[in-house]
């Protein structure tokens, strides 16, 4: 099974994509999208959901992982951001890929055995799951890769977005 | 110049078509794009996504205008709806269409001359104003005919998405 993670941002959109029996996993591919935040925020879209398209030709996973929505404080942000995942789960259905969502609690528990882990462990251990000399980078690629390894552990109960 | 006006909503998105020449207006065309609640949410994603870039090849609009985010009291129904909103930005962007964000207190006084009109007096002024025998239907296609309308009063000075 190939799945693609998606770590959603309206800077930088990090994506990973692993092959995995649901136990043993390794990386296909990783990377950040990144875009200019002077630019109209349209034509960022447009070029964020763009690269994800190609992303998906490149390397052809069959289900995909975002993270849920995450509100957090600042309202202002979630928003840009939700814009970011509208058009991410958007691209993933127009190439037929079944999208599924996790709250970010439950990919720490997948990938490291604690809901309230912080970030270096989840890269930690993303990286030691995935059998990486180095830990992925840049951070949004490894979180990806974390929603990715969440999604293969969890697939048989995913969560409705 | 021919405008496409966009309401998005996670049940149904309204969409209108105007020309005009800043002043006087004529309808081309409006409708809704509803949405299987009872779906998944990417796919009901695609479908909005995929009808509304229907629309922008059967009337070629050259410029696009939504209204702002409106956060409200619901985050749950304004996150889905900007999931939506993002859509509808990257379809029109990827369609080369500028696509220009208004306040919807802007949106009522360029339509009805007062930013605190109520729903009822915009729609009854996007009817006058487009010389229409009845009001359009559903209300998120009149509503959407009015951000058109503000878009072609207002395009001299677009406010940053």
């Amino acid at each position: 099974m190939r799945i693609l993670g998606i770590d959603c941002g309206s800077q930088s959109t990090g994506y990973g994509i692993i092959d995995s029996d649901g136990t043993r996993h390794r990386m296909v591919a990783c990377g950040a999208i990144r875009s200019d935040s002077g630019q109209d925020f349209a034509v960022r879209l447009k070029e964020i959901g763009g690269k994800l398209r190609e992303v998906i030709a490149a390397y052809t996973p069959q289900e995909a992982a975002v993270e849920d929505t995450f509100t957090g404080d600042n309202i202002r942000s979630a928003l840009k951001l939700t814009h970011v995942r509208g058009v991410a789960l958007f691209v993933c259905a127009e190439a037929g890929l079944p999208v599924a969502a996790y709250p970010p609690a439950q990919v720490k528990l997948a990938v490291v055995g604690n809901g309230r882990a912080d970030k270096q462990q989840v890269a930690w251990m993303t990286r030691v799951l995935l059998k990486l000399d180095e830990a992925p980078r840049p951070a949004d690629a490894s979180d990806a890769l974390a929603v990715a390894i969440c999604h293969a552990a969890r697939r048989s109960t995913p969560v409705p977005l």
